[in-house]
């Protein structure tokens, strides 16, 4: 079973070994009281859920979930996980093992999301493959030789504060030109302001900003593909950075793989092309001919998938 | 037994299973007739070395080796060692288990330094060490959660070839803005050469260089720790560039340890303690936190100890 707990719904999905979903559902996060209700009730679907399918928990072989927030694989813990008002440490696999009789694991939501791409999704199951979630913020997985990256304290993977421009915006984790500063949702609305700014041509686009108006990366991609001039250059900028930053992961750890999700790859082809010309120019041969960009293709149910991952044996 | 190759001579040694060096020797490299010697003379001397230690092919767990070129892993075979004039494929597993009766397992030179610093150097037998060579090129090796990665195609740990300057210096891998263009011997050279046109003031290092002398990374760095001011200000440069390099790998694969050995490495402390103050400013948070910059401490055994390594069941 896997669990793709999100600061909205837990989603939920019962998988066979090979990774094919049988049964989905989610319900909603109920954020309330500093979170304690959240693992009680996703205890509940379970148990509720087994009994609706008449399982038992021995028909499984384990529980995993993603959880937003810092996460403690070996312990099983998460604490800071804001979305979720969980300030304080949390023992989900304490709790969820007492509460559903099942072993459990868990790990990041990225990194289960990368995990998911790169067991059914577009890794192909390749043993290295990389994940880029673009976001509101950026996060990333890595997994090389078939396993899942962590590093010392873990944060390996996370691509989105990766210095792509030593002098660039002031990132929200307090150092200068991280990846998602100029590359995340909130990162593209903000390269757009600023070239705006000393765009003088025609534009819809300069037009909407001058007129006050709210925009978004999805609007600058929808008008960038309209062939708006200023919205081509913020994707061409955006691009450069994805270019540059993703070209740098190829270079030092030549996965099969880099897969491009989250909101922002919504731009799909458009976006894919682009940040794969800057992609071959910031790589050098080996890594140009065998690390490919891609698209990630499961959307929503990566997370379940992966998380499902994490569980077996 | 672990063995280095390398265009000049190759090392041998003798480890216990805990990796404590029983015996060492070396041998020349001939690479004369396109290095078909050289195989043949790596076997006669292991075989004469059992006869001296009375020893026989079962008291050894097997012999790693540590080449240069293009290593394929898993077939045991290497093309395009240029130093060892290998230009064709050579099968160094087939030919040296059949000469001597003992498994054989090998990786390419860096890599295999990179895990003898992590083994018995200053890694410190932590999962999770990366070593950056700054020789004449730039190598690197990475270790991850316990494993040497390789990449889909060999490149993991190229280190050299990560981008610090996207408009910088052209690469002879073809691209622009390597690490290596800016931070291996010959990089400290070509930054010396470029900031010393543009300076002014007054500089034994620049008027060495007006003189039409030879310089080198050793004399910019002796240069500097005397206190020559063009000399520091190239220095601050190189290790701007390594603090950005070495900062990335921190943001991606947050290891415990990144190892900074090779040739350049001799400049020490000098050198660290300014690569770490650019390497803090480019990390975020937790990284900073928790990666730790340290020189390696193995210098020439390292390859045969990291060698042996492979040979370890």
């Amino acid at each position: 079973m896997g669990v793709d707990l999100g600061g909205t719904t837990a989603k939920f999905a019962i998988l066979t070994l090979d990774g094919e979903i049988q049964q989905r559902w989610s319900i909603d996060t109920n954020i309330l009281d500093d979170g304690v209700h959240i693992i009680p009730d996703i205890i509940d679907s379970i148990n509720e859920h087994l009994k609706l399918y008449n399982m038992q928990p021995s028909d499984f072989q384990g529980i995993g979930m993603g959880s937003p927030g810092s996460v403690d694989v070996n312990a099983g813990t998460v604490i800071g996980a804001y979305n979720l008002n969980w300030k304080t440490l949390q023992h989900p696999k304490r709790d969820i093992e007492a509460g559903t009789g099942i072993p459990f694991a868990i790990d990041n939501d990225v990194n289960v999301a990368a995990l998911g791409e790169q067991w059914k999704g577009a890794g192909d199951a390749a043993a290295n493959v990389t994940l880029v979630a673009l976001g509101t913020g950026i996060g990333g997985g890595i997994i090389a030789d078939g396993k899942l990256l962590h590093g010392v304290a873990g944060s390996a993977g996370e691509l989105g504060h990766v210095t792509v421009e030593p002098n660039g915006y002031l990132c929200t984790c307090g150092k200068r030109g991280c990846l998602e500063t100029v590359a995340s949702a909130t990162g593209v609305v903000r390269v757009a302001r600023d070239m705006a700014e000393e765009y003088a041509g025609q534009s819809e686009l300069k037009q909407t900003l001058d007129d006050g108006d709210e925009i978004s990366s999805k609007i600058v991609f929808d008008m960038a593909k309209a062939g708006d001039k200023l919205a081509l250059m913020i994707v061409d900028k955006v691009a450069y950075y994805l270019g540059l930053g993703l070209g740098n992961v190829g270079n030092m750890l030549n996965p099969e793989y880099i897969l491009i999700g989250g909101g922002v790859s919504a731009a799909g082809d458009f976006l894919l092309t682009r940040v794969t010309d800057y992609f071959k120019q910031f790589t050098f041969p080996n890594v140009r001919e065998t690390t490919k960009l891609r698209l990630a293709t499961l959307g929503n149910t990566a997370g379940v998938i992966g998380a499902a991952s994490l569980a077996r044996k």
